[in-house]
Formats: structure tokens, sequence, C-alpha cells
């Protein structure tokens, strides 16, 4: 282990934050539960009705939670060695991240709530801050080494941009929660289409 | 940590798998109740026939999970590094193998329900769609750095037959849920008698 | 990574158990509730009886969680690497003690219970088993590399030994439950006083 | 590997921990209920009452935890190598961590209750008792091996003192709550201040 001697590095954090989102992924199913009575008349439609918006519910905050963890895997790599601030950082990542469960049920039980919808995009949009928050430490660290690359720099801007349409979709809410759900289904179509290019260049 | 320089490895999209997997395996235990009432009178009779069905049903689960890990750890070693592309087809089936406990928990409440033991099916062959993908998505990128071994590619047909017969197994539920079930024994059955051979000389 | 040419290292068995290991451990958490229409009264002694059974069902199986856990840090140092047989009594294991919460469970709600009693001694005991197979397996793969230890072998007969202590136990259920807690926490005992002193030396 | 000769490395019990403590973070927020009825009536400040306590406990919880976490850290980082002593305090360590929920549920669910209250301060002051037990462990082996830090070595009196505050807080809970919650939100300012800025020297 290099990390008997030196510097520490992120192999801990990273292996901490993996451990939580894989815990996030899975508490979220324990959330959805198919109707039994309505499956014991094997009607195929009811089901739909009832099991639909918390599993669109649970797909939609997954693909939120599968991009925020490949940008973290990308971010531990640039970043030179784990600091206490690094580690604090992540904790507030975490901290929001970990909220996620609890928002997705209650997206998914009052898809047309105002609260409930309004709630979902302020924890994506706080997780949103998070990962702003890392990216911009892990800059830093990364140009006190002299590890500086422009590119990567101005993602940043996406990271921002991302907070900014889940917390506009949050307050879109009280307009009309259909407005919220543009907002939280194109918050992933941003960081696919132009971050996802330059960071497999990278 | 070599991921600190040159290409990324699988390192972490392995330890994320495996945790999720971890996890999965014992959400399922979280729904297996012992029924306390029944415990009272000290029947073992009535104990079996209640525990049994949810029982057998978190075998065949975890039998199938295990297959699909183990098969996971020998693609893995195979891959020469980790891409966004991996990263991607590896969530697909990490979402699928999500909803397993789901599924398993369907089909221990209602073992002779059409609909719950269909619903079995088709999360179990969506989990072998994913895991086809993640294998060719592998074989692929080993191609591209010139490491085809044929017999390893043709097993992509092994995965390609068990969604098959996870898909007819569904589909017979609607004739009779002992045929689907002989189906998803089947499954099992497949993997480990030709392919593992294989894979054990790899 | 080691793992990308030659043999495979035991790395992710190893990693994939301490998962399986961890959620068992904070699995049986969840079961434990304490009493909130008894704490608004505040009455410590009710308290205790309440909590007590259950909290000293957990301290038990966390206990022998740790045990099995230690023991298999101390084996997997030995495997010379991984194999898939390895893998399948590993799994073997994990699905023995996947179901140690459960037991818990059963035991801590019903600790007069016969069946209750005795069914946590028929889990213990299988993961026992489970734990005697796998070291059995790791003997072999040593001895084919030609590491031979004569008094590691010899601890396989403590493995024996606490297998037929838990069995014993959950038999002497049907005669007096108070039996059955001196062999399950007898068994503890074994594993503490002779073997851990020659594990420590190795 | 380098497990696999010489001296066992502390790297699985670094990846067990960081699998519970993952874990009991995230059993935390399954124990969060966002409350549906009150949700439909979309009442703002009904919701933060009912939300509140229980969010304000988990906040608590998880600073708590994290450090924690993060001076496990530092601590595995000096420890020469595993030991079985080292083992068994860790676990020691773990087990009044995965406590830790539950007493956050009981606070969250009472927060004006003497015992819930008290309740939560013996958990966390127990906590604090392991890890202290954990430093001192580890300080033995460091001293064995030459490689002692004398300001480390006094940390420990830090230790200590949040050891006393906790139980102190809890010991207060039966003259006021108010004077417990004093001292549950001072230990965490007490690890922040001082002890912290020396750990991030080394």
């Amino acid at each position: 282990m290099s990390e008997k001697s030196g510097q520490p590095t992120t192999a801990r954090i990273e292996a901490f934050s993996d451990g939580v989102v894989a815990i996030l992924i899975t508490i979220m199913i324990l959330e959805l539960k198919v109707p039994f009575a309505v499956l014991e008349h094997n009607s195929l439609p009811e089901l739909l009705r009832s099991v639909g918006p918390p599993l669109l519910s649970y797909v939609l905050s997954f693909i939120a939670i599968a991009i925020t963890l490949l940008n973290h895997h990308s971010l531990m790599r640039i970043a030179p060695h784990a600091t206490p601030g690094l580690y604090w950082v992540n904790a507030l990542l975490l901290f929001f991240m970990s909220l996620i469960p609890l928002a997705t049920k209650a997206l998914g039980d009052n898809p047309s709530g105002t609260l409930a919808v309004a709630f979902y995009g302020v924890i994506l949009g706080a997780t949103s801050v998070g990962f702003t928050l890392v990216h911009a430490y892990v800059e830093t660290l990364a140009a006190a080494h002299g590890r500086v690359n422009p590119r990567r720099r101005r993602d940043i801007w996406i990271d921002v941009l991302s907070c900014a349409v889940y917390f506009l979709g949050a307050a879109l809410a009280f307009v009309s929660v259909y407005l919220s759900f543009a907002a939280y289904v194109g918050v992933p179509t941003i960081y696919f289409i132009p971050r996802y290019g330059n960071r497999s260049e990278t």
C-alpha cells in the first residue's frame, strides 16, 4: 500500500463513495413495491399504472447517480492526493446524494404533488452543488501541482448549469409539474452530450 | 494506484459492481420473514409451507446472481481498461440486476400467480441482455487490443440463449407456471455445464 | 492490477465477501427497534426487558460473524489464487451467512420459542459447514502449491467441532432452550481460545 | 497483493470498516420518511415541523460518523500491519457505530424524550470509547515499530474528552435535554478545531 508512506492516496475516499452510491441505488429498490393485491387479479394495466411512476422516478434517479459517479471517477483520477478538505467536500456531496432515495420515493408516490416534485429538484440541485464543490476543489489541488487542463476546468460551468436547472425545475413545480419534469430530464441530457465527449478523450 | 497515470483500470467498475451485488443479495434477505405467529405454535409443517416459496425463490435468484458475478469477474479480467462505454453497459446490467430483489419477492409471495412468475422471467431476461451487452462490449475492446479468444467469443451465444430461455419462461407463465419454473431452473444449468468448464481453463 | 495477467488473485472474492458481511451486520440493526411507546413513559426496566433479547441476540451474531470474517481473512491470505471452485464454496458460505439476520431476528423476538432457538442453531451450523468447506478447499489449493502447514490443517477439526456444537444446540432446543444458549455461547469460546493463538503466529 | 507474503496489511480492515460505515449512513436514510399525508396538503410549515427533528438528528450523526471515519483513515495509515488485536478493537468500534442508526431514529422521533436523548449520548459515547481504544492500540503498534509521534499520542486525550462529553450529555438529559444537545453539538466542534489542524499536517 502506497498509503503507508508519503501522501495518502484517494483510494479510501473512492471506495467509500462507491460503497455509499451502491447502497443508495439499492435502497431505492427497497421502496419499490409490486402491488400484490393487483397482481392477484392479474390486471396488467392496473399494475403498470401503480408501478409506473415509482419505476420512472427510480430510472431518473439511477441515471443522475450513474452520471455523478462516472464524473466522480474522472475527478478522483485527477486529484493528486487525499486531503482533509477533499474528504469534507466529498462528504458534503455524499450527504446530499444520501437524500436522493427519500426524494425519489416522494416523487414516485406523489408524481403530481407540487411539494414532492419541488423537493426532488431541491435535493438533486443540492447534489449538483456538492459535485461542483468537489470539482472546484480538485481543480485547485491539481493546479497547485501544475496539472491544469483548461477544457476540464470549463466543465465546471456545466456543473453550475445543472445546479441552476434543477433549482429552476424545483421552482417551476409551483407553476406546473410538467415544467419540472422537463428540467429534471434535461439535466442528464446536458451531461450526456457535451461534457461526456470531452471526458472520454481525457 | 496505476489509475493516476495513463488509462484508467477497471478497478472501480469492479468494486462498484461487487458492492451493488453484495447489497442486492442481502436486500433479498430483508424480504424473507419468519412467520412469528406460526413459530409460537411451533408447527414445523406450517413453517415450511409459509417459508418455503420465498426461500426457494431466494435460492434461485442467489444462484443466478452468483453466476452472473463470477462471469463478470472473468470478463473484467479481459477488459484492457475502463471506458465510458464500458461504464454505461455495466450500469445497464446493474440497473436490471437491481430489480431482481423486487422480482424475487413477487415470485416468493405469489408462486402460482401468472403475472408474478412472468415478471420474474422478464427481469432475469433483462439482466441476461445486460450481461450479453457487457460481454460483447468487452470482446470488442479486447479485439481492438488484439486479444481475441475464439472460444470465449462463442460464449456470447450462451448469453443469448439464456436471454431467450428466460423470456420464453416468462411467456410460458400464461400457459403454466411450471413450464416457467423449468425454464428458470434451466438457465443456471446451461451456465454450469459447458461455459463453466471453458472459463476455468482460461 | 496483477489480475490482468496470469492467475486471478482472490482480491475480488475478498472484497465481495467483506461487502456482504458489512451489510449483514448492519441489516441486523434495521431489525432492532427501540419501543417508542415505552420510551415516552421513560421506564428504564421495561425498555431493557423489551430491547434486551434482540440486543443480546445481535451481540451473539455479531461475534460469530466477526470470528468468521477474521478467519476468512487468514484463509484468503493462504489461497494461492482464485478458482471457480473457491468462488463457489465461498458463495455457499455467504449464502448461509446471509440467513443469519433472519435467524437473529427469530431468536431476538422469540428467545424462549423452541423452533426459533433451533432455527438459529441450524443457520449458524450451516454457516460453520460453509466455512469448513472453504477452509478444506483452501488447504487443498495450498497443498497443490506445496504450502502445507500441519497445524493450520488441524484447525479444520475446530471448524468441524463448531458445526457439531451448533447442530447439537439446535437439537437441544427441544429439551431446553438454555442448553441451546450454552452451545451457542460455547462456539465463539472454542474459536477464541485455541485456534486464535495459532493464527496470530502464522 | 502484498498480503500474500509477510505481514498482512490493514487493507481488508479498512475496506470492511468503510463498507460498514457506508451502510450505516444510508440505513439512517431508510428511517427518514417524508409524511405523504402532509405532502398532499402541500403545507410547508407542517412538513418542516415533522421532517425537521429526524433530519437534524441525521445531520448530527452524519457529521459524527464522518469525523470518526476521517480519523480512522489517519490511524490506519499509521498502523504498521494488521493484527488480530487490531481487528478486534476495530470490531468493537464498528459494533458501537452500528448502533448509531438506532439512536438516531430514537432521537429524531422523540427529540424531547429524556430516555431517547440519553440513549443517543450513551451510544455516541460508546463509539468514542471504541475509537479511543483503536487509537491507543495503533499507537502501541506504532511505538513497537519505533514510530512515535508525541503530538499524535496527545490526541488520545481529545478522544477521552469526547467520550466524557457524550456521557455527560447523556446524564444531563435527566436535567434538561437542551444541555444534552449542547454536549452533542459540542463534540464535533472539539474534533473540528484543534485535532483537525494537527492531522492535516501529519
